[in-house]
């Protein structure tokens, strides 16, 4: 009877769209790389080519990793929830170690070149970014005791968000009375908004690049400047695929086994029966 | 019974979160008047200061206003389905209006000037924003055959995208078949992408600005640089908003009494009574 409620495969459509990403996330890896080694000299740590290695890092780290970290629930459906979840932990923690060391690496660049930190829109986003990602990966940690999908967990987002930005979005009314029974969506919207924003970030990054590099030839439709815009566009490609396999209802993950037999074993409970099967 | 299932207030907390996105949109229509004014000698259209024209009517059109046109079916939301729709137009194509004389705007500018079109990432982000809209609010118009939230009514945005991207999103597999019984949440899912993908090309559009005109003062945080970075903050925070009002599940639009009455017909009619009250 439960092996009929939970159809091993996954939907043919998500398959294809979760392939479509991972296509689309190792071009915009090439692509990158492609710019950076045929236009800007490569990659090199202790080099004036040190600033290279952000874009790389930040590309790979808050793009191609933070996605595949998100997309993890919808491709590893009918696995053990904790399993699902170490890897997602294990992904997240991957990108937010390459993305530091791509600010160290444009704080180390900058401090070799004198140029000062921290003055544009793209580093005012993407440091954003960076450190509310920081807070909402924390925040979701399933190995630490906070973690896990149980509603009654306390969640700490908005008292760090709380912390960092001094007002606001928690503050409103509404929203604290009914917070610890809504961890998960909460968490959800804002693993994607961060997901959105980083994206952003990159895009801001491109511009600001190609108009320190190539100001008066961009316009002209160089090679480089294609190339760059075409990265930016394949950026957008997969934020688009993979918050449209997050979001779309009916590819959500299923409940499993082990969480039928817990509710199983609850309802078995209260009604003064004996589960036949209590593992987990 | 009926008055029962349809309380007439709306949450508090979606109230407070629509009030502080107003609040911000017009902080942020505030905040690129004083740019424009204040250090971009204002806005005027057969002049050198045409260009002033787009920023203004992007953040108009394709920010406030589209963003405005989505918060409507979470703001009225116990008023007539007719209405609200028509009001969602309304916003969309004033929104349309606005953003088109922007983009001629810059069109006009950059002919005067000699300057090509086209060729940077924002005009890419932007363009692509534009047209979609266009094709995302023709295809949901609620005054033409295909509108209303009918699940059985054909709908046209894949087909155009198709026609326009010339490949991939819609062709996947699993997507073609449960298409038509998915308009709506594919319209809700492209639309608030598309409002991203506006915001996106704002801030590419700042950045760009910046870098055109104060290049070199920009990293010793002048005033107008800090200004804009500002407006590119009030961007993210507006779309930030209005993106969880708009997805927060308990805030959805409740089925009003006419949807019921219709459902109520529909069972009373298979059921063989006579509906009590059929007026829409």
């Amino acid at each position: 009877g439960m092996d009929g409620a939970l159809p091993p495969a996954s939907p043919t459509g998500l398959s294809a769209y979760v392939a479509v990403s991972q296509l689309l996330g190792l071009t915009l890896l090439a692509t990158t790389g492609a710019w950076l080694g045929r236009y800007r000299g490569g990659v090199a740590w202790h080099s004036p080519l040190q600033f290279n290695v952000h874009p790389l890092c930040m590309v790979l780290g808050m793009v191609f990793l933070q996605g595949d970290a998100l997309l993890v629930y919808r491709v590893f459906r009918h696995e053990a929830k904790r399993s699902t979840k170490v890897l997602h932990a294990v992904l997240h923690g991957l990108a937010l170690v390459i993305a530091l060391v791509g600010i160290v690496a444009v704080f180390e660049s900058h401090r070799t070149k004198g140029i000062p930190d921290m003055y544009s829109l793209h580093s005012w986003c993407g440091m954003a970014a960076f450190v509310l990602y920081l807070l909402q990966v924390r925040a979701g940690d399933p190995l630490g005791p906070r973690g896990g999908r149980n509603p009654a967990a306390p969640c700490n987002i908005p008292a760090l968000l709380q912390w960092l930005l001094g007002c606001g979005f928690f503050l409103l009314p509404g929203a604290s009375s009914s917070l610890r029974g809504r961890y998960k969506p909460q968490h959800v919207f804002f693993g994607i908004a961060l997901f959105a924003l980083s994206i952003a970030a990159c895009l801001l990054g491109i511009t600001e690049m190609l108009l320190f590099n190539i100001k008066d030839s961009y316009r002209h439709f160089v090679p480089e400047g294609v190339l760059a815009n075409t990265l930016g566009v394949l950026l957008l490609a997969f934020g688009l695929v993979v918050g449209y396999v997050l979001t779309r209802d009916d590819w959500k993950r299923p409940p499993l086994a082990e969480e039928l037999a817990l509710s199983m074993d609850f309802k078995t409970l209260t009604e003064g029966e004996s589960p036949d099967g209590g593992s987990q």
